[in-house]
């Protein structure tokens, strides 16, 4: 008999009085003393569960029911109908239950009905998606990975992949892995290594170089792909390996661009309140937060755009204890920002045009030779989601800047050829996919927005 | 005024006639002698390209035309027209040229009007994604990504992403590139390594075992990532770095699962053939094969489905001199795969339960205490193009099979909790993303599948 998922129940109509199979886990069980079990089954499709009701008179099981406990696996056969408790809408009266896994040791099971903490949980992130919370925040990773590629795709942007190892060191730090040969003892030699791609290798902090090798052939194009930044951050906003979009686009400015990322901002968020509502309503119960609110107002409302200089007036204008005095320069910090988004414009902010000192080298530079063509929005809560800009499309000033940082130019000459041959204005921007994650679902630590957290000290699983 | 794509004018009937504006490259130049120069621009949204009609009496920019070569980035307005030639359906009678970028050293630039060997275009991979072939390629392997995305979010598998950086060796093997932190002086120090993970980690050979702790908690899920062999394989066959579908579904079995990757495949051919037929032809050109035909024969063929025991009764049989012997316990070699695909089934054949010896520890023992419940797809001109397999579900054999290929057991409690906790029979499988873009396009070598390959010695760009 095919299997019906619980989605499928709770989406389709045409299940009721028929009868249907599921499969899933037990997530709680009670019986009454009239020997009738009424069991709650998950099968990870949809936060919503499925309460069986399990008669004593039908099986041939009732021991096995009895000893039935939370986390062990069943297949069960039975009718849909419309539930008379007021707790549900469905039900299934069960005609067959098959026990598939049991629970070894029910009471050491790390994940058991009781309630647990996250930190708990994240001992234990091979079971936790077993959970409401990070079943939901699973359900809604995926459904925001999905939006990303239906925007880009419905835009005509092509996705590439670029490359994990490489020689590069985009953002000019030096917080990159290093990527080695083991020998046959599994030692590390740097003999061994110099053997295998005769050069020195990492892992990549961004893809964008090579990204725009392809925009300046395709036009538009998206890499969405792993990124890694060996920074000693323990923080909850810092994993050292996580997701991250890239979108480049040929023949475009800042304004194009910051326009279209606002855009893919807001279809995204659409496409989790189109298809995860129930868990975005579980979410709200459980983080008690307004989230189905703010994120329709997110929607709704345009992003503000400002410059950077006009940013630091205003700082400076309406000076106060939340934040640090700030001059023209310098970075704007968290402080600032929760300033500008929560109280001062009580809106998402695109900050452009920032100090040349404050950006990547690969960034254009504005006519009025401080400033650089670079844009950042900034939500509610998160502050920094997207950080895009013009690229630096004139090979005089490229040169400049590399040699400012000290890049290795011999590295480069590749990135320098899309200068010098057919060099097109071109623009673009990364959004990480975690921290969108954040944003949406309202949980505080980016260590649940992740399946497998990788943060230092920590690369389990 | 908004810039209309070379796609959007082949397959939108709303610009003849019309005043539009393209951007693009020139491709070529010709001038006729009485002063017109037909320029034939690409944007790279597509294989075709947009004759531009430039006449001299309209221009002011008579000097520049005339300086134009191949590669120089251009914004072109003028009337779309129907072209009066039979070598192309549209063209734009122009009236504004502005040349945006040029090229230095016409004569120097890699990738010139005349023809390149591939090997001679690997060497500027930043630069071939403007020609025709790796072009086409690409705009191939965006659809393959969509259709895979599609295709399982129909189908309600949820996208997850599995860790990159590990200490798990999943295929047991010992081809694994090691992951170390840098010391200040950009210096591999043992030390340091210990001090931010504190453990050895590698780059991941496969995200399965992670995959199915998903698995056993939300049902179906699938990941799509970056994967990383370091054998020192230098062929055509072979990335050290590449991207790999894994598919993982509780509940389900070898025949489901195996049934579900042939549904999975003709999909993704289906839909390449609908959304890239324009590129197809043009390889099937230029590589003087008949993709189309094989495509479609690939899409209404069952595949043949086969016992490894009655492969071996058959290899045995028909001895001939196109491969070696072979016994029962034995792998199968490319000549015997290409016997079977090509001369004896003359199809597409999905090989089932191998010998236990031959495949990972992780597969499920099938009853005849022998084989195992594993299964690879053999496609023609590539041989195994998806790997699967029933996973050990039962705690007692899982260890057995760990003990005998000797893993650290105490780095896989976590995988063994699985089988403790609520365990249930389910099925998975891999499938190699540039080898499904090689059986499409029909190219010879994988370093065209992918925009940086990674393989020994080369890690440019």
């Amino acid at each position: 008999m095919p299997i019906t998922s619980i989605l499928d129940i709770y989406t389709k109509k045409k299940y009721l009085n028929k009868e249907i199979t599921i499969n899933g886990w037990i997530r709680s069980k009670r019986t009454s003393k009239i020997g009738i079990s009424f069991l709650t089954i998950t099968d990870g499709s949809s936060i919503n569960t499925i309460q069986v009701i399990a008669k004593k008179s039908l099986y041939n099981y009732v021991t096995e029911i009895i000893k039935l406990t939370t986390g062990c696996s069943v297949i069960i056969s039975g009718v849909l109908v419309l539930s008379p408790g007021n707790l549900q809408i469905y039900e299934i009266q069960s005609n067959k239950i098959k026990v598939i896994g049991w629970i070894k040791n029910p009471e050491k099971y790390p994940i058991s009905a009781k309630k647990h903490t996250i930190e708990h949980l994240r001992k234990f992130c091979h079971l936790r998606p077993r959970t409401n919370l990070i079943s939901a925040i699973s359900r809604i990773r995926n459904i925001v990975f999905q939006s990303l590629n239906l925007f880009l795709f419905n835009k005509q942007y092509l996705w590439v992949s670029t490359p994990i190892i490489t020689s590069l060191d985009t953002e000019g730090s030096s917080s990159m892995f290093k990527v080695s040969m083991l020998d046959n003892n599994n030692q590390y030699t740097n003999n061994n290594n110099k053997k295998f791609f005769k050069k020195d290798v990492f892992l990549t902090v961004s893809g964008q170089l090579t990204l725009e090798a392809y925009a300046c052939a395709l036009s538009k194009v998206y890499s969405l792909g792993p990124i890694f930044r060996a920074e000693n951050s323990n923080t909850k906003k810092h994993l050292t390996e996580f997701w991250m979009l890239e979108v480049e686009k040929a023949f475009s400015n800042i304004n194009d661009i910051s326009k279209f990322a606002e855009k893919l901002l807001k279809f995204s968020i659409s496409y989790v309140l189109d298809n995860c509502i129930s868990d975005l309503i579980f979410l709200q119960k459980k983080l008690n937060r307004n989230i189905i609110s703010y994120l329709n107002d997110f929607l709704y409302k345009d992003f503000i755009n400002i410059e950077y200089s006009e940013v630091i007036n205003i700082l400076q204008k309406n000076k106060n204890s939340s934040y640090e005095n700030i001059n023209w320069g310098e970075d704007l910090s968290s402080s600032h920002e929760k300033y500008l988004v929560h109280k001062y414009f009580k809106s998402t902010v695109i900050v452009r045009n920032y100090p040349r000192l404050l950006k990547a080298f690969y960034m254009r530079m504005n006519s009025d030779n401080k400033t650089v063509a670079a844009f950042d929005i900034l939500v509610p809560n998160i502050g920094e989601i997207i950080g895009g800009s013009e690229r630096e499309d004139r090979i005089m000033y490229l040169e400049k800047n590399m040699n400012k940082v000290g890049l290795n130019s011999k590295n480069y000459s590749w990135y320098k050829d899309l200068r010098k041959y057919g060099t097109i204005p071109h623009s673009g921007f990364g959004l990480g996919l975690e921290r969108l994650i954040i944003f949406i679902t309202g949980i505080k630590n980016i260590r649940e927005s992740i399946p497998f957290p990788r943060t230092i000290r920590h690369a389990d699983f």
